[in-house]
């Protein structure tokens, strides 16, 4: 495979010395591009998107064809492994993921099994080898999968939900049948991301996208402590090179420290955290990916320049920092705004490290 | 005005010594139990029984019939004050809040005035005046508002939101407009919570339940600093009783210390935070209030036992504990397990005092 002409981003989060500060943005193949609304529509479908290789590949490279971002982050979604694992996942019109076949029996729950992904996640690494040759070394690919609690949630739940009371129910009521459903989540993503590893990703990135709704006691023994797993189960250097990983919690800001503790090479910040703050709180432990509101890119570009100038400073001089969002974009962005935050980046940035 | 039989609530808002822990349920007159939802057909709808103080004095003290509480507070919603303004709060058919009359236009901002509360929300006032005399002294009644930025949040958008992007839209793009309303809404909410002083509530509070969506910065710009001029305005005795007040920012777990500065007495903590360590950080500032999930009222005895000692362990010895969700209970609530729950603060809270 080819060397990187653009690491910023891997040395970025090694917290290793770049000329500026690297930026990409969490979904940033997606709704907001025009070019991403026509190849979903050839494909029929966001699942069938994500699961034909050829065109997963062309939407990752959409986004590095209109920008000079700093990764690529191959199209996929998050529940790969639930729907690997036989649960059947499907996209209603218009609503969000859903399972045919949520865990609802003790018998379901006992008889899940990891997959393994060179065989159900084929199409995955496939995507990831062929953005991987498509690059050609121009800048890193991002893989990833989302966390082992984030996974359950879905599981149990069947959908997306307000409060997942399902969840916490079995939380409070059958911690026992939680945890199992927890561990083997943990082995599968473990297996998931080293196997993307190995087809071609230069980093990878864990989305727990609903730890955040946990009690800061739950938080730790039902989601922090798995991804703990992952992250202690993840290669962190393939063919020479390392491959470094990035935890995020979506409403974690109180917990930064002890997911920097997990080990992980970076930490996802979302927009309710001071990334100057979170720095103090994290000292050299891990580098820091985040933090812009997605809000502001429906705003304007001088207010895009504010606040995005904002965070850089507030971050301050040094390195260990990459830009990103918050939270993905907004499928109500001006795709011109994204050029106006990442020129605002590219543009101030240097002058910080 | 009768003297409290049950000071309790008072005294540990004050952090003055008591003999337990004492405890109210944020939303405890409400649609788990079912003589509310019988009171609320006989008035129609949610805003008749808002608007009725004979019937809002009745599902105010349904709780208190059923349960040993240590608090009333008055049943009424967080919207009244925009609906006085003029902006026609309605509700939908299985819908939340809604205005006919958003604030849309730069006129209609500039147009905003604060209401008087004795003119246009005389309604609440005379329910807290009906409730106080029914309690005659048994418990204190708290009164309650939105705060200044909640209420924007809805007066903006018009309705509810999962990322109030008209809001964050006006925030980024026009902060000179959203400030003209924030201002006006400090001074409306300011005098409707001392106009519920003086009509007897005994102790208030007021509910950022939107603050926790904003960036750190936008946080203390747009919301505390504007709760923050509440807090400084509010009557603090009335009729030579002391009387607290309460800030609960959803979300706000990162801003405690912040929150505490505002000068109010209490600070609420939703379920994310860890009370002890909020302890740690808040000293001796404020009380605090909180913080058990609300989903645990959905499981079990045994659950509840174990969660809420937690709780109580956790916050540790000495006063200046409230015990609260870290939420409005749910609907789906059995209300026998909020019995299981007072029962067990009051059971095991003693030996912390």
């Amino acid at each position: 495979m080819s060397k990187l002409k653009n690491d910023t981003l891997i040395r970025a989060l090694l917290r290793e010395p770049t000329p500026y500060t690297p930026i990409w943005l969490m979904r940033q193949a997606g709704r907001y591009l025009p070019e991403y609304n026509q190849a979903r529509a050839r494909a029929g479908s966001f699942l069938a998107l994500c699961k034909n290789p050829d065109l997963a590949t062309e939407v990752t490279l959409q986004p590095l064809a209109r920008y000079p971002l700093d990764a690529a982050i191959v199209f996929s979604d998050i529940l790969t492994i639930p729907d690997a694992m036989g649960l059947g996942l499907y996209f209603a019109d218009g609503e969000g993921p859903k399972f045919e076949r949520p865990l609802r029996a003790e018998w379901e729950i006992r008889d899940l099994t990891a997959p393994d992904p060179t065989a159900h996640l084929r199409y995955v690494l496939d995507t990831v080898s062929q953005v991987r040759r498509a690059l050609a070394g121009s800048v890193p690919l991002i893989g990833f999968a989302g966390s082992p609690f984030t996974l359950a949630c879905y599981m149990i739940e069947g959908q997306g939900s307000s409060d997942f009371a399902t969840v916490k129910n079995m939380l409070y009521q059958r911690p026992d049948l939680l945890h199992h459903i927890l561990s083997v989540n943990a082995v599968a993503v473990t297996a998931y991301l080293n196997a993307q590893i190995e087809a071609g990703a230069q980093a990878v990135m864990v989305f727990d996208t609903w730890g955040g709704m946990l009690s800061h006691a739950a938080f730790h023994e039902f989601s922090l402590s798995y991804t703990a797993r992952v992250i202690a189960g993840l290669k962190r250097e393939h063919e020479g090179a390392r491959v470094p990983n990035i935890v995020f919690t979506k409403g974690g800001g109180g917990w930064l420290e002890s997911i920097a503790a997990t080990g992980c090479d970076a930490v996802g910040l979302d927009w309710t955290v001071d990334i100057g703050e979170a720095r103090a709180r994290i000292g050299a432990r891990a580098a820091l990916q985040g933090n812009l509101d997605p809000a502001v890119l429906l705003s304007s570009p001088a207010a895009i320049q504010r606040e995005a100038g904002a965070i850089l400073e507030r971050y301050g001089l040094g390195n260990g920092h990459v830009f990103n969002l918050g939270h993905g974009i907004s499928q109500l962005t001006p795709p011109e705004n994204v050029s106006a935050l990442i020129e605002t980046v590219r543009g101030l940035s240097g002058s910080y490290h």
